[in-house]
């Protein structure tokens, strides 16, 4: 099993270890500043052959969040607020004939959640929005706000500030690091 | 367009955007330490609903990389080190019938990849393993190393200490962010 770390502690450990999904936000919105510090950090991710497949759709409009969310809950036939009530969203998509354009992505938005992370920011991927896009009701919306045709949904990262109890965290699964002798 | 990052730059976001990918490493080993905080880094990624789906097969025996170097050069059909020197090799697979493999596998390497660097270690994401472990000579090889059944290649994540000069950044794609109006 992998050690508990002690001695190697900085400020980017440290921020990996205390990131935590938050699913209670804030209304107020993020300041424009704090956004484009995260979707900077998204861009400089590593990408398979340096493509950078991605492409970022960032919706603050009240109305354009009200049509996603109606749209998830259609899908998955519940009331529940998808997004939870997070004043932000990245629509991160990529190009699909790229070499790795569900990893290309990821790797964007573990950058975009860690920085968001490091400014007080809470984050949480939102796995259904993939889904959506995929839909009759999904392909309208991307046609709508300018989605690239021809990319996929990785997922959506929901951004605000974090409200109410920070989450505890989850215990680590056993068994998933293997030395080879 | 995404405006310059000025004023709110921390350890994180500067650890973020100056992490290059490494592709010449020093001969002698990381040590143990090091390893440990990287692959912790790893294990506290976010993941869909908390599955945890990764599963890192640590390979430094020098004739386990040789067996992987020959079978990626056979596979390629070249002579070129596809893990460029590196003297620790993290193979990370995921659970194949999880909800997201490849996207927890891809948060997890970006994690390491961000601890590595904030430890002035280098690091590159080397795709060739995934397709590897998917040929004959590469389910022998998971077979051999105790990687467990129903597990898909994600990528293999080369670390050591850099060599050589930094990396320049490569130039962002444009167009690559949209703000919905």
């Amino acid at each position: 099993m992998v050690k508990e770390v002690r001695n190697l502690m900085n400020e980017v450990v440290k921020n990996i270890l205390e990131r935590r999904s938050w699913r209670s936000y804030e209304d107020r919105q993020i300041s424009d500043q704090e956004l484009d510090t995260i979707l900077q950090c998204g861009l400089w991710a590593p990408s398979a052959m340096n493509q950078q497949s991605w492409h970022f759709t960032v919706v603050q409009n009240k109305e354009r969040i009200a049509e996603l969310t109606k749209g998830c809950q259609k899908m998955m036939d519940t009331d529940r607020d998808p997004f939870y009530g997070a004043p932000t969203l990245v629509v991160v998509t990529a190009k699909a004939d790229c070499i790795a354009p569900q990893q290309d992505g990821s790797l964007a938005i573990e950058n975009m959640m860690l920085a968001a992370s490091s400014l007080g920011i809470g984050s949480c991927w939102i796995n259904c929005l993939a889904r959506f896009l995929t839909t009759e009701d999904g392909k309208a919306f991307a046609e709508k706000v300018g989605i690239p045709a021809g990319y996929v949904g990785v997922s959506c990262l929901i951004l605000g500030y974090p409200q109410g109890e920070r989450p505890e965290p989850k215990e680590r699964a056993q068994g998933t690091v293997n030395f080879v002798k």
